[in-house]
């Protein structure tokens, strides 16, 4: 399998933004690269918490821009038990180059990687119970990321297993409340959303009932998200919908929200497609990590 | 009191970022806002969790770039307690404007604010546990922060009445293990150090037993970081300095991690002057938003 | 009916690339503009060739950002016949401000609405023509947009009624023989494909046969491209595809390249769903403006 | 003779514009790049219509910043008939790296080579039937380029072997109508155009008759712009000026537009040193050109 | 007579560039501002020094972008006694808004302000002692501006008077010894720089003898830069190239370095049309600027 | 001792300054370039007057940008006195690469280093007068820098063996009259200032007599800046305030300006730790550079 890291490309935007990371951390002076100076060092990248490891290419990046060789020791998206390990500490590389160049680059490297793998780690645990517990389907993220840091963050819900669901504004047409009462009806806020997204662009409506998403699917809608539904209803809505379009229309179920680690085993229900969930990303603990210089 | 919205200059590096952050939900097209138009709305930002009032010069920065006319209902830095309220959800804003221009908005006005207020609540809560149990020094964040947030998390740990600690590698000097074997001695790395960063900044030495601080304080060091010290001891060297150097030289104590919400009562001691730590912003809960267009 | 303005957000990058056109014309000194000075003035916009105008917001940018107001007197997407007017110019707008300014804005604002109301008239032309022809579906462009330019040059393709194609590399997928041979097979392409896009975003497989084209659909292929196909060989295809799949499968079909205003009636086919083609946008002609200081 | 692209600095601005190309046709994920993984490869760059090459160094700089290896079998600037050519394609250029990385590339610098070159192929064109005509001046584009893209255009003029004419509003200052009224008289408007440009700026003015020519003449303008004239009227004024002024002063004729390739023959004039067109930049048709993956 | 200002674009870099100092100063939180707080003030800007006034576009966008309004008591390029002022100050303009804004706005918008009078006094100087001596030709200043601050330093020139000289590489081509060398002739060398830089672009080229000068005279040159002559050499050479090449081609002579504010008298030559030196604005000594908030 | 080269960030925003003035200079074409070619040559950077070398890896990185190899024969830092070398130049560096990068980098690296090195002779000589007389403390510059170059400008001040005082408005607060007006006492505007700049950055207290030294002192003021004294008073006062509070408070204390070379000896006073002066850095004159081919 390919490593997910291909799915950035070589140039560009997201190498950018590891510049501004870096950047945000020495405005003016490195007083301490000056008194630690320039000697070849070669230092060890810990891993002191559980967890699935994510943020790999990202952290590589911010030792390429600080001139340091890193050789990983464990492949990305690996759940990593450091319980087993001396100290509660695992090794995940080796990073070496100028004592300073480590230095400046400790504090964003581990940033980005405990918070990437916070992520990794949340997004494998319910993927992992949603599969226990018989779900085929899909679980994914949501829009609610730390502003700047969406790549980072879908990426990380990718190599924990998850969908990391429309990326933008731009990616997919989620017609609410709001569109729909703009424009007089379902079918018609479906028609004016396709007039400008096109044959390339999914549209999902979020419907508050069979009738809606009926009239949605009708109208072409790829994605119904059933909306404030009670729970047993919704199960309901999602088994008849299937049933009565099928071999006419093609179109997936959404439901948001309402998913945790605990209701996991009685929430799903196999005919709704995709559960969506911020709790996958959104305020999840970090993983904790360290930088040491080897002596 | 002035609103700690001073802190921020009218102009300038933050309100690109804000830019930043909403062009990263529109790389191309806004379909949706094509979809729901340009008809004047008034809208309610509503918070959903318990919790401190964060983030709202940046959400404000957010709306006005978006031509949105904002009114704050709170105080930022307030403590609002839902559970009081009809359905638990308290009004903490309008926000009006074009449809469009709202939808456009809300994604980012409430990524900011609940990563804000929950960093803010988080902060608050163990200043407030600490004061409770007598301490009266100070309780400090990290620069464990998320990459190109600093600012606006930095900012949380103001206003939830915990202190920032320093900002970056710049504005103050951390001398830890590697600098001292690099200059072979702690006076040296405070002699190095102070010839570069100057009378205006601060220089803190990381010590591993009394002996090392006597050198460091001696050596000129305006702050000591006792580190690696069992529990008992940590409390006994911080008296022990204290009753040493008083009158004599002028420094400050500081203690990091292990500090917990649970802990807190028996942990604090009044000789260390600052306890830092990462838990008051990595990994925090967020607060729950949501924004509301009125029909 | 919206504006298509909504399209683009009130916010943002392509209002810095609006800031750099114009700054890419004055480097240094605008020495013209002293000359000129600041004398209050009026000035009309002029459209001299016939064709759908188009480029309105970028220009209304322009002028915005060079301080002046603007009146435009027809609608984006109008077909204006300039013969029937004086002299062969329509006046499309009134600009007003200072000289300098006025004359500031006029280089970059005219090249804006020549290419774009060129793309926007080829693409009216086309969907015309194969509108008068009878046939229903889409007529789409494709990436082959200058550098730099992607978003005015997609949007004028709205504008002149065709479909503006996958935006990016990040809001379809496309899978074509290099992915396939990478993969193995197509149903390994597509897997691996939708393992990353998610159930968001569309998957697109190029064929060269009828055989693969089954598997691309069976795989789960949204769209199917037909390539290199004999033109009759392709309807043929095309036909049997829909009726073998009716019930069963959802997928739209594309042909790419080929259709010229010349062969139009003989080439479109009803069970094609989608035809594009660069020739509405790239190397197309341009529309004639000029704005001219009223005295 | 030294070779076009030492036009280029090593570092800067047009090498950010190439990135900022390349970050356009990704803004999120490169799903594609995943699909096709990392394999080494290498491909062929084919050149399929008739056509001067122009736009090498930029789309070199595009391979590069994807870490890809080019060697070009052409020097920039050649005329290629790819009529004599197996299936018209000509193989103008080598590139081999990642298969991800080439088909991140693709698109990008098949965009700047075919637009670049489709310049050049007019330019070139232009040039070779005045100069078979005995014309032995400059043809010159104008500032009617792409906005963002001038360097890439202005380039392609000089590939194809016409005068690129002033780069921008600070480069040469032209005085037209409004200045001229502005200030009152064509001499105030020259002293006042020198006192800002300085000597080392040249300043062309538009003139409607032969007595406003010999007031510029006489003012000190470098090349005077003979503007409105009847045809013949146009060459009758430009042998009077360049008799009546000989030994006197130095100056150059300029005439813009009207020049078509197919009026060419009776349109040139040896008085006149300059015409101007933007007919070989603006709405010209593109070179098709097309990279394949060898297999 | 128009202002200066006129030469700034209404949009774009230089806007930019005030927008980057003005981060300089605030890299993370405005401590001062957040003490100081939001109460509307007025300030003075005294200017405490004798001196041209200049800078007044940029220190105004310094205000401007502070939310603050300035009334300017003098037109730039004015000469101000200060000595005959009360305490020698003098009141140049009144600046009000928010006393956090004020202060923001002050370090940046003074640190402007006397760079860039410094500069126009020394212009001014320079020019009025060349005028008093008789001289009617041009000085200029050169290329050893400060980088990133070429922009102020050339217009600062200009309002002293002064000749502000080509811009950058792209303005002007100067031809030295190497690039001569680098062709084989003076002659080739301009051949090849004209093929380049078309008609619209002065060349100069470097002579160190009459006979090279001739040389270049006849291959076109624009301007001669009499380089390495004898004093008396150089007035000997000027004057023999002014009348051997009267009525036959036109160009300008230059001589660069060793003027000073002693020997002009002596030094000035009317056969040399421009003196370049960049005495007027590298190392000037600047003017003393303030900005006091009134009580 | 390590090089203070170590200060500077391997990455990030100071080598964005270096590409961007080096874009400064050819906003469009490098015509001289295209002439002089891509010959292999090597240059010889020259030193022309006395001075401390200062500005070496700003330079460095504009020859890196610039594909040069560069070896620098000196440490910066170093004193060179070009009075006893042949022709008063001293060769400091040697530069290789290509002809047209050579002559690229030419302007822009000799730019830098003759106002570094400008300010590091400065410095260096005052603080040199200084030591002889017998003076132990700090001389220090201060935030009258060039807009956009502090960094550059700070680091010659530390170069020249000067302090470089605060080096923004983020790095250390400073309380001066306005401050304290705003907040009715010395004391309230300390600990408000306190309350958000915490305990990593240092408060300075401009004081106008004694008893508000002794005020900001109780407050907490790290330093005390002595204003608006007579020269003798100040002496005494410092005298006093450093008695008084010797065992209980630890402070120090600045006086700013009417520093001069002429006047240092009966000057400086042992109880003042600070003396800052912006003579060292603003309006200082530069040293003298050239970049010859060799030949």
């Amino acid at each position: 399998m390919t490593s997910y890291e291909c799915l950035l490309p070589v140039n560009g935007g997201w190498k950018n933004d590891v510049t501004n990371w870096l950047s945000e951390d020495v405005p003016s002076f490195d007083f301490g690269g000056y008194v630690v100076g320039t000697d070849q060092k070669t230092s060890t990248l810990l891993m002191k918490s559980n967890g699935v490891l994510s943020g790999v290419p990202f952290a590589t990046e911010v030792f390429r821009q600080c001139n340091l060789a890193v050789e990983w020791h464990f492949q990305e998206g690996t759940y990593i038990d450091v319980s087993k390990s001396n100290n509660c500490k695992v090794s995940v590389a080796t990073v070496s180059g100028k004592a300073k160049d480590i230095l400046l680059a400790e504090r964003t490297s581990l940033n980005i990687l405990s918070r990437a793998s916070g992520i990794a780690s949340a997004s494998s645990k319910i993927i992992g119970l949603a599969r226990k517990s018989g779900y085929t389907g899909i679980i994914a993220g949501t829009r609610k990321t730390t502003p700047g840091l969406r790549r980072l963050e879908k990426y990380s819900m990718l190599i924990g297993g998850c969908d990391s669901h429309r990326y933008d504004l731009s990616s997919m047409v989620m017609l609410k409340d709001n569109h729909i009462w703009s424009r007089g009806s379902i079918t018609n806020a479906v028609i004016d959303a396709r007039r400008v997204c096109g044959f390339a662009v999914k549209i999902e409506v979020e419907c508050q009932s069979e009738t809606e998403a009926d009239e949605a699917i009708t109208a072409g809608a790829d994605i119904i998200m059933l909306d404030n539904f009670e729970h047993d209803d919704l199960k309901l809505c999602a088994k008849s919908l299937k049933q009565k379009w099928v071999g006419r229309k093609h179109f997936m179920l959404e439901c948001s929200g309402g998913l945790t680690l605990e209701n996991i085993d009685s929430f799903l229900c196999s005919d709704i497609d995709i559960y969506s969930t911020s709790s996958i990303h959104q305020g999840v603990s970090v993983v904790d990590f360290s930088l040491k210089l080897d002596h």
